[in-house]
């Protein structure tokens, strides 16, 4: 079924947009009220909107900073590549610490560097290539995800996502939310519920908003009503993406990740993770090695600048959470699908 | 370890302030930013404010209508009860309208009615003594349970809570948040977490805002990030109210309870329900018979008047959900304690 896939249909939006001469960014900050584009005529530019969250996602940042250093190569003169890198490397280092966290701008920068270094006089032009090379890849991976995971669902399946793993986090097409648009595309998915993910709402304001672009229509859910709705049976699956995938197969992800995949397992409802290979770390051996970020308690006091709690309370804020392999039916990434994953099915798919 | 506990100083909020001659109704809707108190001089202005959610919480709301019949009772003239029903009946009515579905408010103007019928030339002064009397009586199941259930608590505990089953819910100590303030006095629990309970936020708002009041500090969540907390071993108890109890153990509360419930069975902790023995409703064989209320999709689209979600997006609402009796191991009444509740031994507790 995967040839019936028309993904222009369900893939109308990009993040980042390369004119020629400069770089646009959707603004998500700004989403889904107003959609409009930041550009950015220099690599300082584009740093600044990756720090200030005009742009997010993991792939939709390290392609941002891959036009950086596009916009950064028309400030310098060099001869050939080596002699490029070098003066690079300071703007570089400013698109590098913009997101520190984030893996895929730092590996984004290093390939960047890589061909740079092997470059002779055409060194702006190689530049060029590889950005649009890894934004292309990126685009491509997330299609391939989407035809790979769209095939384990049955045909007239729900679906319940989290968070924003889409167009907008990525080159496009998104990584959950390509398989959801695949499935879409094929006819598998009949329903798509997204949970409004507190606190940032990513949900609530551009998973919602992105699929209504491509015209999928969601359903809002609170993040406590997802165990009522597998109740009911009008879910069959739960897609996910993820932000490091553990050589057990264990993942981090959004918080609230976890409690999903409990649920549908008491439920007896299928657990897919979608991500691009770069998320998987054959480095980390299971989730209990992972550090798990805890963000600014604020976050959870008010929505949009307006104060909902009580002042001078304390809250718990934990950014991501890991769910144990145990309890996912299928990771996907463009390489394939890794059904039941643990240590041995990883190695299989990913040791060298 | 009962009698120890310090009651007062545990519980210094009071929804519901009886003067004399009116009624002062905490505004609710102004927590936690504004304590104010909305003075009803007569029963339309208590309907009034039961219906704008100036109060509220099953048992307060059966209160405050109790109070707004003492007041009517100062509107008419007549010789005995018998004549004093028939006169204070459309009152009653306005104030039985505020809030069709709640059990409690019925309940209460049940009562109070069935003590006129009876009464003689005496009969305000039997109103007053009966309004009076279901506080009273509120307050106390309030203590009793309270006792009960932190009797269950393994000293050095942390307890998760979600929604507000507080003072402000109640005459004063509350259903769930009272055996948190026995379980704090009796030195039992440590620690309290509180999940901010979307879309109506009513664990930020209220339910952190009344421990503050009584000396006791909870630490707010996400309500998606429960099943990390309770992975942490934070927690070992989940303590909730309920809206109603079936025959068979099956509880309906807040949506959300149910993902708590699956979450502690997973992690291998104890769910407690906690409400008083008027919620159980033994002609409710289970769950599946319950029809669960959805509400406003409009209620998850922003926060305190701040659009969050995208325009023209559909959602999903349900208020409450149903909690199997497999998943809870300890129901509360002021009756006794039920353990792994079932339709035996709810019918050995309750069956007439």
């Amino acid at each position: 079924m995967t040839d019936a896939i028309d993904f222009d249909r369900y893939d109308r939006i990009r993040p980042i947009r390369w004119t020629g001469d400069s770089l646009e960014l959707l603004d998500q900050r700004k989403l889904p009220f107003v959609v409009e584009y930041v550009r950015c005529d220099d690599s300082d530019a584009v740093a600044a909107a990756i720090h200030a969250l005009t742009v997010r996602g993991a792939p939709a940042i390290g392609i941002a900073a891959a036009w950086g250093v596009v916009l950064a190569a028309r400030t310098v003169d060099a001869a050939d590549g080596a002699q490029a890198v070098a003066l690079l490397e300071p703007a570089m280092q400013r698109l590098n610490a913009a997101r520190p966290t984030a893996v895929n701008l730092a590996w984004a920068l290093a390939r960047m560097r890589r061909v740079l270094a092997a470059a002779g006089s055409d060194w702006r032009a190689v530049l060029e290539r590889e950005a649009q090379a890894i934004a292309e890849e990126d685009l491509a991976a997330n299609r391939r995800m989407g035809a790979l995971g769209a095939a384990l669902i049955t045909p007239g399946s729900g679906v319940l996502t989290h968070c924003n793993t889409g167009s907008l986090a990525t080159a496009g097409f998104g990584t959950a939310l390509g398989v959801i648009r695949a499935g879409v595309a094929e006819g598998r998915i009949d329903k798509v519920y997204a949970g409004e993910t507190r606190p940032w709402l990513q949900g609530a304001r551009l998973t919602v908003w992105e699929l209504q672009q491509d015209g999928i229509v969601p359903t809002l859910i609170a993040d406590s009503a997802a165990s009522h709705l597998m109740k009911t049976g009008e879910v069959q699956w739960v897609v996910v993406g993820a932000d490091r995938i553990c050589a057990n197969g264990d993942t981090a992800n959004k918080i609230g990740t976890y409690q999903l995949a409990i649920a549908a397992r008491h439920h007896g409802l299928k657990f897919m993770v979608v991500a691009p290979s770069s998320t998987v770390d054959m480095d980390t051996p299971s989730g209990d090695a992972i550090h798990i970020e805890e963000r600014d308690p604020g976050e959870l006091f008010g929505v949009g600048g307006v104060r909902t709690a009580a002042q001078d309370v304390g809250a718990w804020n934990p950014v991501f959470d890991v769910t144990p392999h145990e309890l996912i039916d299928a990771i996907v990434t463009e390489r394939g699908v890794i059904e039941r994953p643990d240590a041995a099915a990883m190695k299989a798919a990913f040791g060298d």
